[in-house]
């Protein structure tokens, strides 16, 4: 054991019951620049351009912007269910925008109406639930790995993209704390570099090892033994368990089946989407090409230069070998229901 | 048919039998601005420094630089032998660099020694081989693709990479301008960006439509059934039809035999290092770590980061489809052997 449970502390989410200020993810790891958000138009404008993201990340955002919206719209219901949805249409991939928006219009049905003091009560439980779901698969996850396992991560799952210690990379760091991992790896995550910036920065704070690599390199790096498990978070999990999350997360789930790594997938069941069969449904967002040109150094495109920007992909519940949520480590084959559904 | 067969003409190593001029890689396509390299060093360092890179191209650029060290040494063998060495040495992966010194110390084993105008013939014949290899390899390959395939390709194997049209991405051109091709995906190629950078370059060139798409995104293509072929160079080729081409090759061979899709690797048979059983024994080069940094605009690295940048890895031969070489269309299982060996 290395200590006690790796919780750095730190919050990229913070509201002190009238300001909401965000980390900006955009200018880490060169600068920790905290942004104040005035009002619910401001953090959609914040959820959308990346400022803050990391599907519970955004859906705590949302939430707390649901409260400064309420008292903008001082009690007018039709206005604050628009700057919802509003904030709903920020980005389309993760459930979990959704999710937090239907729990706080759900909180707003009630006889209290639009409440500000309502709703920021409601804003901190789904904080609160957050953090403590972190702690919860962290737990289990870590329990799934072996002995002195080599692991392999994507995109951004810790603090940065969650309310607490993070999904896959709180899993990973409570299995560094246990003494059940040697090696970290941190796929870079083309196109916005989750990896090389903030999984980096994430995991530079805790202490823990790693080495950043290109998507390409996750072949030979399995093929080379070094790979025990590839951890991810998701941005949706459909009934069937098919998972989506950051572009190149299916890429991982096929080399790790061909070269017998296993898949493990972490997630609070806020994430989970019962309502959706499977993943062909989940709507898929495309983002700015210039995402993927400035990286060449390239600022005016070409004559002729044409780009593809998909930044979600859908992973095959079948290739996933669990999921794992606050409630526990669910095999395949998976059936995620509606609670309170037959 | 699309007019002519796809030859823009254009070459990037230049030799007027003077001067060596190589078009600076590293600019494009900002720059098209081109060096003069004065001597064998600086030829070398060119290999090094990625001024000129690509399998063949570079076997091209040490034929020319020995010639350029024949007129240094004035006829000393050891002194030439020497700048050989040092050639060689720039970079460890691509057989191609020490099959063309080969051939030129061969060249020098005869009666006129170390003759710079014989030197020279050889590397003039070197140079044209390529280039009547690259297109036989073009008509092979295109004979092989089908009606309306969608192709991905890895990197950059085109007239920057070669001393013609290319490898696979003369197999592109060719397919193209035969009407059998519909889709062109270019790998972007970290880390450093050969394919958004170089092949978007070259493709427009040809005026042939194209979409870069970062690594991440190969699986979900394929998975939506955008891609038929997926079509590479190599840097080595061993007896069993192991294959070391750029970091991520491994990566697409395993996606297309998941999905369906079928794998073509395209290299002049100077790829071909049969004196090797297996990829297990190939030197792979790792570079720069800055290379990955720097994407993410980290000049800097901070306490605590690290990455792992191998440039190329080993594509196990049964997972590739069929190896195409100037001699024709090799299946497997591969048994390429020693030319004139029992």
């Amino acid at each position: 054991m290395r200590g006690e449970m790796e919780d750095s502390g730190f919050r990229a989410i913070e509201f002190d019951g009238h300001r909401l200020r965000l980390i900006d993810q955009r200018l880490l790891p060169a600068t920790e620049y905290w942004l104040e958000i005035p009002d619910a138009e401001a953090a959609a404008r914040a959820i959308r351009d990346l400022v803050v993201r990391g599907a519970p990340a955004i859906g705590i955002t949302a939430a707390y912007a649901a409260v400064l919206a309420a008292r903008e719209c001082r009690g007018d219901s039709g206005a604050w269910n628009d700057a919802l949805d509003r904030l709903e249409r920020a980005r389309p991939t993760a459930v979990n925008l959704s999710w937090a928006i239907a729990r706080m219009r759900r909180c707003a049905e009630g006889p209290g109406g639009v409440d500000p003091d309502a709703l920021l009560e409601e804003a901190r439980r789904i904080h609160a639930e957050d953090i403590e779901a972190n702690r919860a698969m962290a737990q289990a996850g870590a329990g799934m790995l072996g002995d002195s396992v080599g692991v392999l991560t994507h995109c951004n799952t810790g603090s940065l993209a969650t309310g607490g210690i993070g999904t896959a990379l709180g899993v990973i760091a409570e299995g560094w704390r246990r003494g059940r991992i040697s090696r970290v790896y941190a796929d870079e995550t083309r196109p916005w570099l989750q990896g090389s910036r903030l999984t980096a920065w994430e995991l530079a704070r805790l202490e823990i090892p790693f080495r950043v690599i290109v998507e390409g390199a996750a072949a030979s790096l399995m093929a080379a033994g070094a790979v025990d498990w590839v951890i991810t978070g998701a941005d949706r999990i459909t009934a069937n368990g098919d998972v989506a999350n950051k572009i190149g997360t299916c890429m991982l789930a096929v080399l790790a089946r061909h070269f017998g790594v296993r898949m493990m997938v972490v997630a609070p069941s806020s994430t989970v989407d019962p309502n959706l069969p499977s993943g062909a449904s989940i709507d898929i967002e495309e983002r700015d090409p210039a995402e993927i040109w400035r990286a060449a150094g390239i600022e005016k495109v070409p004559a002729g230069f044409d780009s593809y920007n998909p930044v979600f992909d859908v992973t095959p519940g079948h290739l996933v070998d669990c999921i794992v949520t606050e409630q526990g480590v669910h095999s395949p084959p998976y059936r995620f229901t509606v609670p309170g559904a037959a």
